[in-house]
């Protein structure tokens, strides 16, 4: 079975491990012998509750986190997050700052205007009309943060130009001890060893390397959250203000049940490969594997700057833009899938996330070097 | 395999067809032969539009929707869309009418207060604390409703409690024929014939009568929204703004694919059962078995007024408190799966929904009579 399916190389949804899908396929009539799906099951009950705690505690373990920090799993993914941040973290003092570097944030910063003041502290914004151009993370020393910003606002990882954080900025060097650095992190948790140390608040929707789309993972230090006092604006409906959920245990509605048993198959599947560090040794060398080609080609070429290249998601591009149709067909006849680009870049774009194999990112490198040759 | 499942009669997340399961399992790995697993699947690529697009196609065609209105799939289940209602709703005019039948209607009347001014144009809420008590729907001439208001919302089926409008209010009767009527649907839509003409907006999660937990479902008509001009309220979050989600076909961010592809199946299953025409004869032979043995007996009993029993949830109660544990325990032993009531209630509650089959429904009649045989 493994050999026969195809490399699917999306940005999200995206690959997920086959053993999972085997085990989903298995149990999907009979969960542990009870004689019912996971869909099936009620959320309250004692059977979803042994399969949402174990997520919840494996998600903890895999990521390192102290006892300092809760796990929310919610509904609306980043998206939504983009809006309930602001709801959640702006009602004391509307200041929240953010550092610009492409597609992501400025999702994340459009949508925060509507609850507060945005300052950006850097922008990586090309002058001209170009998401392409999006192609590094602006240098720490550049950025002029607000000591007062109720949060700091990075994206960890943007998904479309391949720009990735590869460290979380010094908040005690900025001199930002006491603002909060809110991370989107949707499209690189659990991709290797992070410091969660100085962060107060990621968040990100599951369908990059988590699990299937429809569940959006928040993990944040309680100290955020006003134990029994309103922390959000009034307005924040009562499903997304992180006080009621935390005190619910993510259970204050229904939750994506089916979509937290998957995420769940996918914590013990990266606990049997050796977790987040094997993940970075692993997704360090795949993604090497494709750059270094890049690099030594002068036929292929990257735009992002090499100290802030996406280990994730790695957007490339052809020497004339008539070689790309034939790219992706040939791409396509030897089992090597959705490698188009975005549409506000163009060009091509390999996502090769946790449940992306070695094997298959080998496949893809072969088929660019004879590509080269035939076309170059 | 059919045989050897439980029937489970829980609230939501319930039973789901077992062909649905089936199906499910068989494509775990390989969807139409793509080599893809539907939640491997990128959203905007061809293979799920074509899932996407035929599930809302089977949606309108099973509810007999006119081309006024627009389906929209949405997350954050019906919990988000009582501030996601008032939110669209409001922006022009703040006030909101509100029957009041049971727990929905309670949340759904207390988070609009939020968003503006409510108004309750009848109330079956009984004057002591017992939620129990919440057993009629009041009658139309009683209502007290406002000519102005934005919109009138009521739930059609309380699941707590058991109260179902069999029919819809008459807005033109009640002189409110410019007053949107907005139904809370989530637990009894394709239960039976509706005629929607008289209603501008349905909501509901997907998790009773259509699939997994972590899709919604918006039915509104068109006029409700305002092309390429802002209907909501400026604090709504983007992703749930009726007319950014319309405009972008329910893919303004990452939908939760995987159960929208299980809604698919459950619509095609309900297709070839004979649709909603079908599913109403088999729902009202199932509930009419267990009322009228609750109506026979003296042992069991219901605290709901006649023309408002539910049929896809029936709250009952037996003589004496000390019977429930052994009436579970026996349940349970036969594979009757699920049937406690909720809590704010208590006693026992058996959940209906279109995937129990007559059966499961048999099958509980004859433990109640041998119950009540044995302790009555």
């Amino acid at each position: 079975m493994t050999s026969k399916r195809p490399y699917n190389f999306a940005p999200g949804p995206a690959a997920l491990p086959e053993p999972v899908l085997e085990k989903a396929a298995e149990q999907m009539l009979s969960w542990g012998g009870s004689g019912m799906s996971v869909m099936e099951m009620t959320h309250r009950g004692p059977l979803f509750s042994e399969i949402h705690e174990r997520a919840l505690a494996d998600l903890k373990e895999l990521l390192g986190l102290g006892s300092e920090f809760e796990v929310l799993f919610m509904q609306g993914g980043a998206t939504a997050q983009n809006a309930i941040v602001p709801m959640n973290l702006l009602a004391k003092n509307p200041k929240a700052d953010f550092v610009h570097t492409g597609h992501w944030s400025a999702k994340s910063i459009a949508e925060t205007k509507k609850y507060g003041d945005v300052h950006l502290v850097a922008t990586a914004e090309p002058e001209w009309e170009d998401a392409a151009s999006f192609g590094y993370v602006p240098p720490v020393s550049k950025w002029s943060p607000r000591e007062e910003a109720s949060y700091l606002h990075i994206c960890g990882n943007e998904t479309i130009c391949g720009v990735e954080y590869h460290q979380w900025p010094d908040m005690k060097a900025l001199g930002l001890e006491e603002v909060p650095l809110v991370v989107d992190m949707s499209s690189h948790i659990l991709s290797r060893p992070m410091n969660f140390d100085s962060i107060a608040l990621a968040y990100g929707g599951a369908q990059k390397n988590i699990g299937p789309s429809g569940l959006t993972f928040v993990i944040l230090k309680r100290s955020l959250i006003q134990e029994h006092a309103p922390t959000a604006l009034p307005i924040c409906p009562s499903v997304f203000d992180y006080r009621k959920v935390l005190e619910n245990n993510s259970l204050l509605n229904t939750p994506s049940t089916f979509a937290i048993y998957i995420a769940g198959l996918v914590f013990e599947w990266l606990k049997a490969q050796g977790g987040v560090a094997a993940m970075g040794e692993v997704n360090a060398k795949k993604a090497g594997l494709v750059y270094d080609l890049i690099d030594k080609s002068s036929f292929y070429s990257s735009r992002v700057r090499k100290a802030n290249r996406s280990f994730m998601n790695i957007p490339f591009f052809l020497p004339d833009d008539r070689l790309y149709e034939p790219f992706l067909k040939g791409a396509q006849a030897e089992g090597l899938l959705n490698l188009k680009g975005h549409k506000a870049v163009g060009g091509l774009r390999a996502s090769l996330y946790n449940a992306m194999p070695l094997e298959g990112v080998e496949a893809l490198v072969a088929y660019m070097r004879r590509f080269e040759k035939e076309q170059g």
